[in-house]
């Protein structure tokens, strides 16, 4: 392989992000809206979610298994709470509907839930939940994953890999923004360790008999990840039961089938349900008293001792926003693995390669 | 220590313990609230949560602070949320009836959440998260705990060893109850271990320098407790961030202070804020519908591959469902020390221990 790493601005980026999903027949607005949230997640450094994925969603579309032109259908039986039905549309498509219609809900009555069943692969999670934030709301945001977690007690990746997300506004700091799987590490973690070329640590993958893998491409070919703790001593039954609650929000309550019946096979790969819900700030205090008391907050967590060669404590959202920033002014840096994806892509669907 | 372990009747516990709340001044419906739940907690083998802390309850009450009779007022800006304040309540009784706030509004809009400042410790997060069950509602409750997390990057224990817990209603099987605390594991599990005179596992408790401590009555006396994760490497910043979440929702959402401003005193070791929610499943899908579906969901993940020397694979809230109707039959079984401690607490209010 001799192309270069090397950074490309976001804009570029995201026109041409953009014009792989039209080209592909999704719509104008659809198209933007992904290609927003796909270059997003590599401006904060979340390199697994980002353009990585690109030729995953391109697949998908080809093959019939993500519908670029969604007729998405809301059933709701009370004002707060909804169920989306994301007819296999762009996960990304029907994740912003669906936060879009919670966050409705959460603006007229204090709290919108929507669960949402027949969507596909949707990025990273909090470029849902953050959608809350310049509307004063607190974001929540879950979806399944791959199915390949390690179900205590049993062997082999038989629950699914969820994500949850919260993201709540503050004033002058950087916003809160938790986004993480409900196992030890993401499997997009393990992905960029192999284009990297490093091996993962031991205690996040196993192979069917339970014992550790440290290679990332076999962790990739054959092996489960554990949930959050680990072990059973180290809570690995909390890690799981988080999971189950992404999967019961998201799944059972939508109607669709939960993650362990997913079936396995190629054509499955992109499923996924999801969970979206919006708190109004409002409903329960001033929202200008709550940033406020946000900033506080971070302020008192950042004042604790330091542990030897720790120079800041940081919340859940600074680094992302630290980074963003950087990246919106040198560009975002690609890995040569994925340059070569995204030019393939151009190529295959004859649009042109201008980063 | 003379005193022999055995099996007390849960009935004549709950009497009890309603006399000793009495006895405290506590009215009558509120005694009866706070002994259900305490022997609830310990029916289900959660014996780190149930009687084993009446001492510090009762001492709470003679020390003033906790407040026996206390006046919660409830402010609301919108049909789904609202602020409960505590007015210092023994955390039983604000937990309830902030509870009870959150089903009504969950029950008239399909989702409810009630935020609460001014509380007391409210014993195991599941007694409040357990109450939607019977109304076919999902329940959601989370608290602030003692202030003795690690930080990470930090030393000590500078967080809140914060509490989730969500339940969710079965047809034929046990009800999924995640109760969980954000660190590896509960302080109540020390305590459990010095009672019965074993080490801790590593990876629960470090000193100062963030050494390990598997000595219990050391960890108890100057440990801080590890965020779930353990390691930065293992994704300790996932069980940080979620004892953040924990305390947004419970402390500045609510009004209060967050767990690192608690002020680190003797006076302030019961403080807690909570945050109460319900989502009603009608305003989703058809209740038996659901609950149908959760049931083969259980089904599902039981039927999962078996690890070696595993008989059965648990889902939250099945083993304790168990232990708790071995426990209705039999009786629970009360440590040495715990007896001494209830005799100790009968002799000093005058009345009798019945047990």
């Amino acid at each position: 392989m001799t192309t270069k790493a090397h950074a490309v601005s976001a804009e570029r980026l995201t026109n041409f992000t953009t014009r792989v999903f039209r080209k592909l027949g999704v719509g104008e607005e659809d198209a933007q809206i992904t290609a927003d949230m796909l270059v997003k997640t590599d401006l904060k450094g979340i390199d697994s979610h980002g353009v990585a994925r690109l030729k995953a969603y391109v697949e998908g579309i080809k093959e019939g298994l993500i519908n670029p032109k969604p007729e998405t259908k809301l059933f709701s039986q009370a004002p707060a709470t909804a169920i989306m039905d994301g007819d296999k549309g762009l996960g990304f498509v029907v994740g912003y509907r669906s936060m879009m219609e919670a966050m409705r809900r959460a603006e007229a009555v204090g709290a919108g839930f929507v669960t949402v069943r027949n969507s596909t692969h949707f990025g990273a999670g909090s470029n849902y939940s953050i959608m809350a934030l310049s509307r004063n709301l607190i974001g929540i945001s879950m979806t399944t994953g791959g199915i390949r977690m390690v179900v205590p007690g049993s062997t082999g990746g038989g629950g699914g890999i969820n994500v949850m997300s919260v993201a709540v506004p503050t004033s002058q700091e950087a916003p809160f923004v938790l986004d993480i799987a409900t196992t030890v590490a993401a499997v997009g973690k393990t992905e960029i360790a192999l284009r990297k070329g490093v091996n993962i640590p031991e205690g996040w993958v196993v192979d069917k008999e339970n014992k550790p893998i440290v290679d990332p491409s076999k962790a990739l070919a054959e092996g489960a990840w554990l949930p959050l703790g680990g072990t059973p001593q180290l809570g690995s039954y909390k890690g799981f039961g988080l999971s189950v609650v992404v999967d019961i929000l998201s799944s059972v309550l939508s109607g669709s089938i939960p993650c362990p019946e997913f079936p396995n096979e190629p054509n499955s790969r992109l499923k996924g349900n999801h969970f979206l819900g919006a708190l109004n700030i409002n409903g329960f205090m001033p929202v200008d008293e709550f940033k406020t008391a946000m900033d506080k907050m971070i302020e008192v967590y950042r004042a604790l001792p330091k542990a030897e060669g720790i120079d800041r404590i940081y919340l859940a959202g600074e680094l992302e926003q630290k980074t963003e920033q950087e990246r919106r002014n040198k560009g975002i840096p690609l890995d040569p693995v994925i340059i070569n994806t995204l030019q393939e892509i151009a190529k295959e669907l004859k649009i042109p390669y201008a980063l």
